[in-house]
């Protein structure tokens, strides 16, 4: 999709909306065998990734999605060493769990390596922690890895996809969340993007519904903005293995490393949902 | 500006990013003595409000915007009974204020009668509370009107306005803002939208440093997703006449009216700002 008049514009067919920013330069494109990944310099909002023709993330505002996507599971998990990252090949999820202290191991497994190697070039501060001896990249497909994995092996998995549509298609079914279920220890939690709230709360519904079908319990969906994403509203979904825990507010509020967006009294308040949410997620 | 493609795409040169709506239909357009007002129909979002070209709002998600700058604001007042609204033409918050039944009087105070007519026609469930005993509805100069209040004599100011360029320039200066205090009674809260709290952190400072100027304190900025406006988050600043008060969590709680986005737990949440923020404000 060719920029107009120096704006890149994104128009969501399926929310009727549409986001853009304004751009200076495009500053590299790269066919992968799974998608076609451009990378723009923009007037205000830093380097922008697309993938496919959709806003990945900008270097101004990804802090958000990143912090929101690690932290809140996190610091529910009562005492998370092992972590797994389906996704999130542009490494900032990754670096957040980093921060944790108390994270032992953090896996990465995104299908495409060449979002990794756009994500050194161009959003460097994002890939940081990619040498962090703790840390392990691996390019492969996340829905086989989950597959294989050593049941009762992990603590917290991550899903940082794209879209249900195309390469993480796979990512949003019970046969998925069933494996991630069997991953996990007893005390394990599963939390996965999950779109716009305010446009996309019947998917919400749905991935709710069959993580439920795979086992999980005791979901929170916690809504958050990110302006470069559908409606600027997104949302993490988050469901226990079993029951018995929660939120680890002390521990939150006394972390060992800086934020940019994430609170405990954020964190806190989002327990309760908008009623609108709470009305159609029941 | 012509929509392209059945999209209406609204570039912000300020902010270098850009929001826009599937249109289906232009439904009527207007131009008053001080600004042009369109209607159009959209596919997904209900009917949407251009004012010069601005989104203002779209049925579907000013629920945000109208609870977020009226509810805070009145369970931070100790006990609101007469407010003054300037600005706020197409009356859903003043719908919203309404909703609190200890609220005696509600002034609308809009520059523009051409807005409200656009409102009662294309978003009449806005338009629900304009006929209660309690609500005035004045088309006049905001400004002016603020002036000549009688000193002491409001509760809770609201400036529901458009951006700080054009009819509601003069809106964010602290000529204005002392004219609010001066209304205000001791205990009196100012509430204004203050724009994107990602985008525009520099003119929620100077507002805040203005408002200090004019005599407030005890500020609160609080931040809350809003798809129709640049960046997708909004934020409104609350500010004090005096201090020794603060939210009233309970009556929050027990508020006799249904919301959709707001809830105590929120509005708490919301009171420690993200440290990028905090960071930027002081």
């Amino acid at each position: 999709m060719a920029t107009q008049d120096n704006w890149y514009i994104e128009r969501f067919e399926t929310t009727g909306s549409a986001v853009g920013y304004r751009v200076s330069d495009k500053l590299d494109e790269v066919q992968s065998p799974f998608q076609r990944i451009e990378i723009y310099q923009t007037t205000d909002w830093g380097n922008l990734m697309l993938i496919d023709g959709a806003v990945m993330l900008t270097s101004r505002d990804n802090f958000l999605y990143h912090e929101m996507i690690a932290h809140p599971a996190l610091f529910t998990h009562p005492a998370p060493k092992r972590v797994v990252i389906i996704g999130g090949g542009d490494c900032g999820t990754l670096r957040e769990v980093l921060r944790h202290p108390g994270v032992e191991s953090a896996t990465q497994c995104d299908i495409d390596e060449q979002v990794t190697r756009m994500a050194e070039k161009y959003f460097p501060e994002l890939c940081q922690s990619n040498a962090d001896p703790r840390a392990k990249l691996l390019f492969d497909d996340g829905v086989a890895y989950m597959r294989n994995c050593a049941p009762g092996s992990i603590d917290v998995a991550i899903v940082d996809s794209t879209d249900p549509v195309g390469p993480a298609e796979g990512l949003f079914n019970k046969a998925f969340y069933e494996s991630c279920h069997r991953a996990l220890k007893d005390d394990g939690i599963l939390v996965q993007q999950s779109e716009s709230p305010l446009a996309q709360l019947g998917l919400i519904q749905a991935m709710r519904m069959e993580m439920g079908k795979a086992g999980f319990s005791g979901f929170w969906t916690l809504p958050f903005p990110q302006p470069c994403y559908p409606t600027g509203w997104w949302s993490v979904t988050m469901a226990r293995k079993q029951g018995g825990f929660g939120f680890r507010r002390e521990d939150a509020a006394a972390r060992p490393f800086e934020t940019q967006y994430y609170t405990e009294a954020l964190h806190q308040g989002l327990l309760v949902m908008p009623p609108f949410m709470a009305k159609a997620l029941g």
